[in-house]
């Protein structure tokens, strides 16, 4: 069956990458750099509904993007979650923060209002976050 | 050099079980299952401070608990993360969600405050996570 991704992780995200295996999007909220990684594996809620093989791979490749983008955008600590109890569909949050941050030192969910990107921050974050793309290539 | 466990997850957890590799604390929060699960890496901060094959075992681990806890305490959905902004030391939140417990759809940090178990509960609740305790052996 071919995979659909939920229609709000769609409406909330900008689309970095789709590779065979994962969908990778930004999430339109400025204050912090804040991705969702999507495997694309029909049905799948919660981590244990993939295989070991699959929770592998997505767990060296989370590891690895984090890594990257808490370097590349100066973060104090990578905050990594797969909640799921409004989208049920299995993601991965992946978001640097800051001290400081507009929910530091707090989980970033329900934390006020997004801060949707400019035009042309979209296009710098956009740009910057290349390196992270050339992973699902 | 020995893992030292910082002193606030020592403070806000119930010792389940201790192996070579992990600690596995109850957080004393009566409202939902709530695990915290510390592999014994020293300086490790970020999922990215491990090695793969680390990354690996805790993954593996932590979704195996998860599919336990989640069938075991009739759970909607399980949350997994690790945030680890106020306690940098790294440590892996494994929670069951249910349908209208005291913070759905929301996640559970941050909201009202800790119903500690009371000695019965705790005896019961010790009981039945026996069978993931064995699974650290």
């Amino acid at each position: 069956m071919q995979f659909q991704l939920d229609h709000r992780l769609k409406k909330d995200g900008i689309l970095l990458a789709e590779s065979e295996k994962y969908i990778l999007n930004l999430v339109n909220d400025s204050r912090y750099i804040w991705l969702v990684l999507i495997p694309k594996v029909t049905h799948a809620k919660d981590v244990f509904d993939l295989t070991e093989t699959q929770q592998i791979d997505l767990t060296l490749l989370s590891s690895k993007i984090g890594q990257i983008i808490t370097q590349q955008f100066n973060g104090d600590k990578f905050n990594i979650a797969s909640l799921g109890n409004m989208v049920p569909q299995l993601h991965v949050h992946l978001i640097v923060r800051t001290e400081g941050d507009a929910a530091w030192p707090g989980p970033i969910w329900g934390v006020g209002d997004a801060l949707p990107y400019s035009e042309q921050q979209q296009e710098r974050v956009i740009k910057q976050l290349q390196v992270v793309v050339e992973l699902l290539k």
